[in-house]
C-alpha cells in the first residue's frame, strides 16, 4: 500500500483512479463466439466446454441425480450457515416490495405503477478458483420474490464434468430449477440467443471474468438487459483511532484476497492510525492462504492521511466505492452524509464479509465508480414497474384541454385529436 | 394497415416483427463527433453546431435575458397547460418516494436502502419538426424531486441560433438551471466528457435520432449511464366491439403521427370492428397535418383479428408494447393480466396522448419489445439505492459462524478472518 500524507486536492483525481480496464481487445475474441452459438446452438456449447473447460459433456443440463449427490456432499454445517444466509437475504428483499398505490393526480384521473416480474432472467455464476455459491443465493432469492416466471443459471463444469455440490445446493434452496454446466462467454451466448437445451432470457445477472463481461456488453446489443457494468471489486475504509487497527487490516485483506485488480484504500485524519493498520497488515498477511493475489492488489491500493473530517468526507464521496466501510467515533452520523457509495458498513462490528454473505443486503454492487450512477441490485433488478392509467369521462373534461394546448404546441395534432374526437362525443 | 385473420401461432413471431434498426453504420460516423468534443472541448462543439444546425454561435449557454424572452413569447393557456401537467407529473413522480425502512434481519443486525439523488444528471431534448417542451419536464420534474444537484439540459438551436420558447419555459418551471444549445451526438459527447462551458454528467436521458442514440449507447463505454435503449415509438390497441372505432383510430393515429418507422398493431377478436377502425381512419388520415409522416408509418403496422380472449391476451403479452392501450367491455380485468407492456391505458376515455402530456405518468418509455426487461423512467431512474448496514457485538455473535463457514468454503480466508478477528476480541 503506498502511502500519501495531506495530498493537495489537485491529486486527488490521480490518486482515486481505478486500475485501467482493457475491453476492446477482449470483445474481438468473444465476438465470434457470440456467433458461433447464435448459427451452431448446443454444438458449439459442448465444443468451447471441450476447449475451454476442457471436458467432453453429453448433455448440459445438471440432472436430478447431480442435484441429490451434491446434497448428500454438502456438510450439515455449512447447509445451516446457507440457510441462515437465505432467511436474511430474503427478509431485507421481501421488504423490498412496494404495494400499488392509486394517485389520483386530478379527479377522474387515475394512475398507478405496478412491479412485474422480468419473465425469463438468467444468472451466471463462475467458477474458477472459489465456488461462489453465495453469489446464487444473492440473485436466485430475489428473482424468486419478484415472481420471474423462468430462472436460468449457468456455471462452467470442472474438469470432470461436475459442479461444485455447494453451488448446486445453493440453486435448489434458491428455487432455481434449471441449471446448465455451460461457462465463459458461451454461456451468456447461450442465454441471449437461446440454444436447443438453453433457453434464451431477457436479463442477464452475475459476476464473470473479462470475457463474460465482454459478453454481457455485447448480449445489451441483441436486447438482452444486464444488471450492471463489471468492474474490479474494491474497499475504502475510512476510520479513526476509535477503530481497532486489526480489524480494518482484515477488512482490507478480505477485498484485496478477490484478485490481483482489486483496489482497497484507506482513509484517516491520524497518521498514526494508518501506521499501525500497517503493521497489523503485514502480520496478517503473512498467513493467508490466497497470500500472493492480495499482495498484487495491495500494490494497486493506497492509504490517504487527510486534515479534516470534512476533507475526508468530500473524498470518500468523490471516490464513490463500491463497499465503504466507516469506522468512526461518529460513523453513524457519517453514514448520513454519504452520497456516492454502493453499500455502507458502519462501526467496528460490521465487517465487508457480513454482506458478502449473511447479514440480508446484496452484493452485488456497483463498483469502479458506477455507484455514482448505478444501484446495487435489489429486487428492483428483478421487476419491471409497469404504470396504469384510467381516465373517466369528468376526467377527461378536466384534463383535456391541456393535452390539446400543449399537443398543438408540439405540432403533433393526431395528439390532440383523439383528445377533441372523445371531449366532442362528450359535449355531444 | 395490413390485416391478418386467425393467423396461426407459428406466424406471431414474423407479425409482432419490429422495424428493423441500422446500428452499426452510425455509430462509426458517430465515433469521430465524440472523440473531437473529447480532445477539443467548446471548440469542436461551435464548429459542429454550425455544420449540424447551421448557425455560428457566440456562446452556448442560454442567457437570462433568452429565459425571459422566452416567457413572454408563451401564451398564457399553454403556460396553464404546463402548469397543469407539471402539477400531476409532480404527484404522481413524488409518490414515488419511498421511506426508509430498517430491517433487523437478526438480532443486532440492521440492514436499510436509502434513495440517493444521482449528484449530475443531463437531459437531452431534440429540436426538428417539433419542439418536445412535454419531455423536459418528464425528466426534469422527477430529477428535482429526486434531489438531483446538478441538472444540465442540451438541445440544438435552430437557424437563427434560438430555442423553442416552449423549451425555455417548461425547463425554467422544472427547475432547470443550466440550458445549452448544442444537438445530436456532440451534445452527448459534451455531457460525457465536460467541456470548458458543459458539465460532464453522471446519467443521461432523452429521445433523440440515431445519432444521438449511437452517442449514448458510446458513453456507455465512458462509465455514464443511460435512462435506456432506445427504438421507434409504438402502441398497440386491444379492443372489442364495446370500443368506439372512431377513438380507437385516433389514437392509432396519434401515435403513426410520430415517425415513419413508428409501428401501430390493432388487436380484437371482432373483424368488424377491424373494419369500422379502418374506415375510421381513412377519414381521420385525410385531415392530418403530419399525413405523409402517419401514411409511411401505417405501411409498417397490423390489424391481427385472433379467436379469443386468452389468445388475444398471449399475443399482446408477447409483443410487449411501450404504450397499450386496452379498450375491452372487461379492460380493468385485462389490464390485471398484463405482464409485459411499458404503459397501460384503460379504458375508452383513456387516450395515449394523456399519459404522452399532463396525466402524471411518465412517457419516456421501453419500445421496441425492451418493456420485457426495463421499466419506463419513474422517479428510481434519477436515484441510486444505497444499502447501509450496521452490526452489533450480539449481531456478529448470532451472525459470525455463519459468514465463517461460508467464507471458508468458497475459500476465501480473509473474509473469514474478518469474523474471526472480531469474534476472538468479543471472546476474550
Amino acid at each position: 500500500m503506498k502511502k500519501y500524507l495531506y495530498p493537495d486536492r489537485s491529486q486527488w483525481n490521480t490518486l482515486l483512479e481505478r486500475p485501467v480496464m482493457q475491453q476492446g481487445q477482449v470483445e474481438s475474441l468473444v465476438r465470434p463466439v457470440m456467433e458461433a452459438v447464435k448459427a451452431e446452438g448446443d454444438e458449439a456449447l459442448f465444443r468451447y466446454t471441450k476447449q475451454f473447460d476442457g471436458v467432453q459433456l453429453d448433455t448440459l443440463e445438471v440432472s436430478e441425480e447431480e442435484l441429490k449427490e451434491a446434497e448428500e456432499l454438502v456438510s450439515d454445517k455449512l447447509k445451516q450457515a446457507i440457510e441462515i444466509a437465505k432467511q436474511n437475504i430474503y427478509k431485507f428483499h421481501a421488504a423490498q416490495q412496494g404495494s400499488v398505490e392509486v394517485i389520483e393526480t386530478m379527479p377522474g384521473v387515475r394512475c398507478w405503477r405496478k412491479s412485474i416480474g422480468i419473465e425469463k432472467v438468467g444468472l451466471y455464476i463462475p467458477g474458477g478458483t472459489a465456488p461462489l455459491f453465495s453469489t446464487v443465493l444473492m440473485l436466485g432469492v430475489p428473482a424468486h420474490i419478484a415472481g420471474c416466471k423462468e430462472l436460468v443459471l449457468c456455471t462452467p463444469p470442472n474438469k470432470e464434468g461436475k459442479v461444485h455440490p455447494a453451488i448446486l445446493y445453493a440453486a435448489k434452496i434458491a428455487g432455481i430449477k434449471r441449471i446448465f454446466k455451460v461457462g465463459g462467454a458461451q454461456a451468456i451466448a447461450a442465454m441471449t440467443f437461446g440454444t436447443e437445451s438453453v433457453p434464451n432470457v431477457y436479463k442477464l445477472f452475475g459476476p464473470g471474468n473479462q470475457y463474460v463481461t465482454a459478453a454481457k456488453q455485447l448480449a445489451t446489443r441483441e436486447g438482452v438487459a444486464i444488471d450492471m457494468p463489471a468492474g474490479p471489486s474494491e474497499v475504502l475504509v475510512w476510520a479513526d483511532n476509535t477503530a481497532d487497527p486489526a480489524f480494518v487490516a482484515s477488512d482490507l485483506l478480505s477485498q484485496a484476497e478477490h484478485g490481483v485488480d482489486s483496489q482497497v484504500i484507506l482513509v484517516s485524519t491520524s497518521e498514526t492510525f494508518v501506521t499501525e493498520v500497517e503493521n497489523a497488515l503485514a502480520v496478517q498477511l503473512a498467513e493467508l492462504p490466497r497470500k500472493s493475489i492480495a499482495e498484487e492488489a495491495l500494490k494497486n491500493s493506497r492509504s490517504i492521511v487527510l486534515r479534516s473530517e470534512s476533507e475526508a468526507l468530500e473524498l470518500v464521496n468523490a471516490y464513490a466505492a463500491e463497499h465503504l466501510i466507516i469506522a468512526l467515533e461518529n460513523a453513524s452520523e457519517m453514514a448520513e452524509r454519504i452520497w456516492n457509495a454502493g453499500s455502507v458498513f458502519i462501526g467496528n462490528y460490521t465487517p465487508e464479509s457480513a454482506g458478502d454473505y449473511a447479514s440480508g443486503t446484496n452484493h452485488t454492487l456497483p463498483t469502479y465508480g458506477y455507484a455514482r450512477s448505478y444501484s446495487g441490485v435489489s429486487l428492483d433488478s428483478f421487476v419491471r414497474k409497469v404504470t396504469f392509467q384510467q381516465i373517466d369521462e369528468s376526467g377527461l373534461e378536466l384534463l383535456g384541454p391541456s393535452i390539446e394546448e400543449m399537443a398543438e404546441a408540439e405540432e403533433l395534432y393526431a395528439h390532440k385529436n383523439a383528445v377533441s374526437i372523445r371531449l366532442a362525443k362528450l359535449r355531444k
